[in-house]
């Protein structure tokens, strides 16, 4: 059963492993320097669906079908899945993962939903509830372009503070038995807004919120950051990622020489014109399965910090003149 | 710990208790039989905000602080909540309840919401995660309205069948400690899609995952619906009522007798006009925490099986021509 801290970081008694994990992504996304870490790239990004909504959905049918392949599982060994996305209504998840009739508990949080998967799964094994729990999520380029901007063929200009969208997804089987990697301790995240409006600086309204859990979990767990290969965010961009390490620099905190953020990761920013970097669910779920878990499996890196963060907003109340709120969720992830 | 029956159903070990709860509903609830019921009632469909968005916060952000009150509790006494609602990006709990600063988990759930939030309460209270965790949703009538159908403005013709989206809000403090009501068991539910396309009968589409969890929970439990009080739907209307009475017919499961409908209880449908009743994350949160919680808190009724509803669509791939897929969890609540 995990151990509560004071604040909300719960420290597993026998941390749950990360059984198998997938990542899938887009033509984009196989053309940065992570492509070859993909289990699959999909140069179409209708994936051979007649949508785009309909591509998202199947890089979410394609990344927990490969996840459960690699663990020769079948949806029936499933006790029950977590999954989510950002499309509205979470739609994306819906239509990818109906056909495989596992029990579902959807989620909501913005980009943060990986480690929101991942966290609860791992309260869940930890405490007995489930043995094999799945979490998934995706982001679509595409999809989230018509969504919360504008329709791909308006051809608008991109500030230089926005943020591409991923076109990827990453799945879990986290279990209540196996081998490394190992889900050691998690911390909830809270709501945090400090007033960032503009809807193409994501990275800024993020900051905030992935300070407050870091520092927190930290605190609680009374690690130092060098204690971490790498404290991970999840798509905190350039401008997002250097207000993070002011913010922690503030608090005598240094994370710099052991933060990586999965949005300057998975693009050649220059290359490939991506602004401040990758962004969606996709970005640190396909990042995080694609690049740390097989590390952490392997023993090449013994310890992470993954920090999924995710701005909660959306058009309708943006244009209403509202802030975005944001929030991030902390998972410490384990090759011991 | 919960023990895990064969079809995803989970019996307490040492029942959660539902420590406190609140209702708080618009005008029309307010007209409606159960006027009398709802904890708060707001003429107002703004909340005194600016939109009808803002407005729908307010009502998350009343239910909360009355089911915090009553307990006389604060919320650093609460260990993480969850949240969710109907708007794109579940952008109503976000602003709702961001100004409590409570470790916060987004879930989705359409209007199955609910009872998905206090299935998770009771399987995490029940394995010793949390000790005191909140559960909110809410609905709006006007802004849903605008999100899913048409302007309030543009006057438009409803179907018979169509459903008039709940303005209310619900929420329970569950807790590993305390009196009547229990949470004794919970049966996580299976995405369902039989293929139905209208998007003004949605009843029609939820009724076979009312139907696929209420006969696993039965099965996996022994009960017969005889021994419930009232198996309670969230939303299914007049419509998706007879098509869940008529499919367990053919089972041979006759739950006519108890069966109740939040969604024909909320208003008075002819007198009201709201043709085939509420729907509405917050039509079974209201319902569930205004009516039958302090039935069960009393005594006057003993055992209910709580069963919200959700259909899974997005008005975009509704446009696209996709079905609309839902889900539905189950909820044993009893005094004893």
């Amino acid at each position: 059963m995990p151990v509560r801290l004071s604040g909300a970081t719960y420290i597993m008694e026998k941390p749950p492993c990360i059984y198998s994990f997938a990542s899938v992504g887009g033509k984009d996304e196989g053309e940065g320097p992570l492509g070859n870490n993909f289990d699959k790239i999909n140069d179409d990004p209708y994936m051979t669906s007649k949508t785009y909504e309909q591509g998202e959905s199947q890089l979410q049918k394609q990344s927990v079908r490969i996840a459960l392949e690699k663990a020769h599982l079948k949806p029936e060994n499933i006790d029950f899945m977590f999954g989510g996305d950002l499309l509205n209504q979470c739609i994306g998840t819906t239509f990818g993962i109906k056909d495989y009739e596992i029990p579902f508990l959807g989620i909501y949080g913005a980009c943060s939903t990986m480690a929101e998967g991942l966290l609860l799964s791992g309260l869940l094994c930890d405490s007995g509830v489930g043995k094999k729990i799945v979490a998934v999520t995706s982001s679509h380029f595409c999809s989230a372009e018509r969504q919360y901007r504008f329709p791909l063929e308006y051809g608008g200009q991109r500030t230089p503070t926005a943020q591409h969208t991923a076109t990827a997804s990453g799945a879990v089987v986290v279990s209540s038995e196996g081998t490394a990697p190992f889900i050691r301790a998690v911390t909830i995240g809270r709501i945090v807004d400090m007033g960032i409006t503009d809807a193409n600086n994501m990275g800024a309204a993020m900051a905030p919120a992935a300070f407050d859990v870091i520092t927190r979990f930290l605190k609680d767990t009374q690690k130092a950051p060098g204690f971490f290969d790498y404290i991970v965010t999840g798509d905190l961009g350039k401008v997002g990622s250097e207000l993070l390490c002011s913010l922690m620099e503030k608090e005598k905190i240094s994370i710099g020489s052991v933060h990586k953020d999965c949005g300057i990761m998975l693009y050649d920013i220059e290359k490939q014109d991506m602004h401040a970097g990758g962004s969606g669910c996709g970005c640190s779920g396909g990042v995080l399965c694609g690049y740390f878990l097989p590390k952490l499996k392997s023993g090449e890196i013994k310890n992470i910090l993954f920090v999924a963060t995710g701005a909660l907003m959306s058009p309708t109340i943006n244009q209403q003149g509202e802030t975005i709120p944001s929030i991030a969720h902390a998972v410490w992830i384990s090759a011991e």
